[in-house]
């Protein structure tokens, strides 16, 4: 950066760098895509630059892998936003469970993006997590609001971690934990190939999994109408 | 290999080749516990010597990956052993949650390893969880016989996947697929750091997992001698 462009074009230089990041995240999640490591020297080879030119934007790897997974997290979370979008019924439940099988697929789609954002979800110190949970949240927020079904007991060790306002208590937070553990944690473990092939391809843990928790949400008496909801989604 | 050994010493060069596989493995393991990327040549390099010397006996890196990855199934699998072992109650729940929770434990202490293990799960083709996973059925297996708890309906896309016997049916198989998914993911996310740090500490979300599944395996009468069991592992 030289003193003369310092300052005298603060927006289009702004522009220009925030481009910079663009193609930065571009070429490292191609990277990711043709299961090459993700390193700087990679990410400036598939740019076309010198491992110079980028340090001026990623000092480190850390730094890069912050970077990228954030833009993985933003990209996921748009994902499972066109999905819910798509879902004109107005049943909460139905949402809920769209949004989450999008998840999945995006996941199941690009295995190593997913992977990364379960290795790095801290961006500096900040849950990168963010985006995909809130809007996940939210789907199950709106799904509590509109059933009321009861929230589980908060166990004690669980202490100050939640995030907890007016109208999201306790206990809410807690649910959502309880399920992102569960159901993150299947889609995990068929992301990594630790699950039978054949399940991933049926999709037969991940539904049972659901259904659990579409039982312990109250929607015992909604499984005929929310059961080919689910059944579609799995096989879009 | 020269053409005057071949056959001469069978045992002692048996014997020799066995020693270099558990000498690269050592060497793939610290490269691991440092958080260094698995490579030949790093490999190679921490065992001081040339990568062409390597290559007589690892070929290439996916060869390399699935000789740690089983090696370290190996020492997961005999952690577990060992933790119910020293369990001497003969009451198989107890026995069953102190051999998952000795896995946790064993996994947040090596997590790059697990991280392995859930990446590659199977060497040349065989699922190398099979020690663990084996390990862990049979406890789940024994608690069974022992309790007599209802098994959970089999879902008909589950297929022919499952591995039957006798006294093994397709029903208990899947109730351990379900189980295994479930803490495992648990696990999995906790290893990864997608799990927030103070609930690692805490365990309360492995715990409230654990809790549900004592539940559902007919164990609610004995949370009052179980729960002592499950905290007491957790803060070993």
């Amino acid at each position: 950066m030289t003193t003369g462009t310092r300052g005298a074009h603060p927006t289009r230089q702004a522009r220009r760098r925030a481009a910079t990041y663009d193609e930065i995240v571009r070429a490292a999640r191609t990277l990711l895509a043709e299961g090459q490591p993700l390193t700087l020297r990679g990410v400036a080879a598939e740019m076309g630059a010198s491992p110079a030119g980028l340090y001026r934007y990623v000092a480190h790897l850390d730094e890069l892998r912050d970077l990228v997974a954030a833009a993985i997290d933003q990209a996921l979370a748009a994902d499972v936003r066109n999905s819910v979008a798509d879902f004109i019924d107005p049943d909460a439940a139905g949402r809920w469970l769209t949004g989450w099988t999008a998840l999945r697929r995006a996941a199941l789609a690009r295995p190593d993006e997913f992977r990364m954002l379960l290795a790095r979800p801290r961006s500096q110190g900040a849950p990168i997590r963010e985006l995909s949970d809130t809007c996940l949240g939210q789907l199950l927020h709106a799904m509590w609001q509109q059933h009321d079904f009861a929230l589980p007991p908060v166990p004690p060790s669980v202490g100050t971690e939640l995030a907890i306002t007016a109208d999201w208590p306790e206990a809410f937070d807690w649910l959502h934990a309880r399920v992102c553990a569960s159901l993150h944690g299947v889609i995990a473990l068929e992301v990594t190939g630790y699950v039978e092939p054949a399940f991933v391809e049926s999709g037969v843990l991940y539904r049972t999994t659901m259904l659990d928790w579409l039982a312990r949400l109250g929607q015992v008496a909604d499984l005929d109408r929310l059961l080919p909801v689910l059944d579609a989604e799995l096989v879009r």
